[in-house]
């Protein structure tokens, strides 16, 4: 059996992510919190390392969904982005990420978004490649799993529509 | 009747934004194609310039949902952003975007990326605000105005469910 | 006759562009309003777009002009940047561009600058390479060639007398 | 005994950060590997993270020290950057940073970068202000400690005779 | 007399600035030569530097003239910016700006860019505000004064027909 | 003797460094100050010059010792960044850099920050490569090449055992 041998399966938290950024003036919009964009930039980030160390493969982008902003994120605040696989297809993945600030004076933390990107691996010539299988283990990794499983579905079948129009 | 008495009613031309970029090395991740949060961050803005020419009050992110990346976009291409009010509840709006890319060599357009994205309307506290009403005019207009209610149902089942969690 | 045959002419509004942005804590500088060099940058671009969708080959900025600063451009303001191609000669051209910024709050737009950009169109070599001939149509159009024409006179001059120097 | 009174003392782990970036075109130097200038602002965001838990108060950078470059790190590589506080004086405290990055495609971890910050706790008016004492638990903790202990010394004099010239 | 009179003139020599950047590349455009718009902010900082430094007021923008790119920055190469003040008006001063590069492996230097930019001093209020004389001294400072005398002319009379339209 | 025959001593004053920056809002942390990483990247690029200026070779960061912030640097004041080759080994060199920042108001300098910084000349394939022998003429540049030598041997030895642990 060979080192080289491609892993078939892993479970989300080999490949689970957290990132943490201050949030500076340049990362402020006109209204003194953060701009979406930047908050939009970070989960794409930790989303997309997520991906790529679950699939050890180039990993782009495919789709955002469900990115919720629940509040504000504050000028000074320490920002912690997290990122787990929640499911994997032959060649995609889907990622949850769940954003939560800390005010850093009191170290309270509360919860600001939410969202489900969706990643996928590709060759040296940019097409789609196959990914190892993702093992949920824990009951919540499972529900999860199957939750994602269902958006899958209907996230296809719209990407489809579009592609068409 | 006062020149100052808000406008109670728009539609969905009289908000529309176009956006251009130019894709620069700085835009770009290591596979030499545009970085996926680059693109969220135009959107963001083009989407938040619609809400605020709609509402004519402070506006911030609620959510984005369907952002679908259909194709990459290369460095040194052209990138044309457009957003329109697709929607418009008593004091948030979901705005439809569209992302198409030109190949500047040889003027080729091709499309991108779409996202649908919410956003609220504040007053001076950060609390919600009532906005003018949409009202669409043309068939396209009525059809993205009624299939954005339809999303709208359930993004507000999906908020409230994680509020509570 | 091919399809691959160069466009021998082309009217000025085949190239026209309407660049769309905001502004940002990021882009202003100690006094709160914006940073005269990110206005610069997103003119640059502006013509640089505009001379690249006349030209159809890479093109590089030859020279600013009458680059007028009329009023401040406010944080959190609309800007909208538009580029229109004035003249060409063999290899270059002068792209006109004006800046206006809309306050989102109350719609009301200002005019914020002017400048004449001039771009040269390059070969893989970086060697100037010939441009389709603008084709003025509107007296407008016409009326901007002829004024773009006298200026390039004087510029010509003053650019031989620098490499001299 | 209010719930306001100030946590006395804390260990190193209690203020710990991990932060996670991922290399981008827009972080690396003209060799195509990341600029210096670039880890640094990450050393010391991260350090500032952990010093501002330990100290839940602002913190501001008071000096950098043996921070070494042990190997380059490179482009669509994902980086590492640790924080922990080894020592707290009155208003100042040593934090330790340790920089690792990961080969996205193979997993392969390699340390590039270390580097021991100071940081003073300030109130309102920019004076230095006091702090929780940091306890060290471990075996690893009390080494660190008494190490930077001995470095501070050397600091304060060289900070001193800086001050004078 | 007090200490606190106002400096009646200066020559320029008391506010010349030397700005060195160094390409990277987050500085460049698809060509892989820097951006233009980069060299222009360049441009602007040290010109706005040079007018800050003369008037000892807050000072914005007013206008850039006979931009000229003569010849492309390169990835990697050293850029010296100097802008020197050629010229005072009652409010308002005309900055020259030129811009040398430095290969770093040769050391071979060459002329990039010129600039004209003109400068007003601003009180509190936004309003511009009388500056010291501008007394030139050598045979260089006295043409360069005379020449830009000539320019501010056919400039003032430019702006006063923009605000017309 | 041929012109391309590579120099084998230099002065420090030969690739002395002055690079001048102005704190714009976009540097500062949520204090209104400037934020550390921003000084950092300065110093590490004037640093850089002044090493390649000497070296004429590519260079990369190797080390960053006594970094000291004596002094905050405010918002809209103008930064002077000085860097100076202080000794040179057989493949490296200390260059001290000094950060100095002028209110422009009242034109009142203080001292900043100060740094020293250690950059190894590499080949094309990264190894470290022979540079020009540094000779100290003034008794400023003796006493400052004495004391880079002694502190460059307790820096290798500390770089030896981390890469040893």
């Amino acid at each position: 059996m060979s080192a080289d041998r491609p892993i078939l399966s892993k479970s989300p938290t080999e490949s689970a992510v957290t990132m943490t950024e201050m949030v500076l003036p340049t990362h402020t919009n006109a209204l003194g919190s953060i701009f979406g964009g930047v908050v939009m930039s970070w989960i794409d980030i930790a989303a997309a390392i997520a991906a790529g160390r679950h699939a050890r493969k180039a990993v782009v982008t495919a789709s955002v969904d469900a990115l919720h902003f629940i509040a504000p994120i504050r000028l000074g605040h320490v920002v912690q982005i997290r990122a787990i696989v929640n499911f994997s297809a032959r060649t995609s993945m889907e990622v949850g990420v769940r954003v939560d600030s800390e005010n850093p004076l009191t170290g309270k933390m509360i919860h600001n978004v939410s969202a489900y990107t969706t990643f996928v691996a590709v060759d040296s010539h940019g097409k789609p490649t196959a990914i190892p299988k993702l093992v949920p283990k824990t009951t919540d990794e499972k529900r999860r799993f199957a939750a994602a499983e269902a958006r899958r579905k209907s996230r296809v079948e719209l990407a489809a529509h579009l592609k068409k129009n």
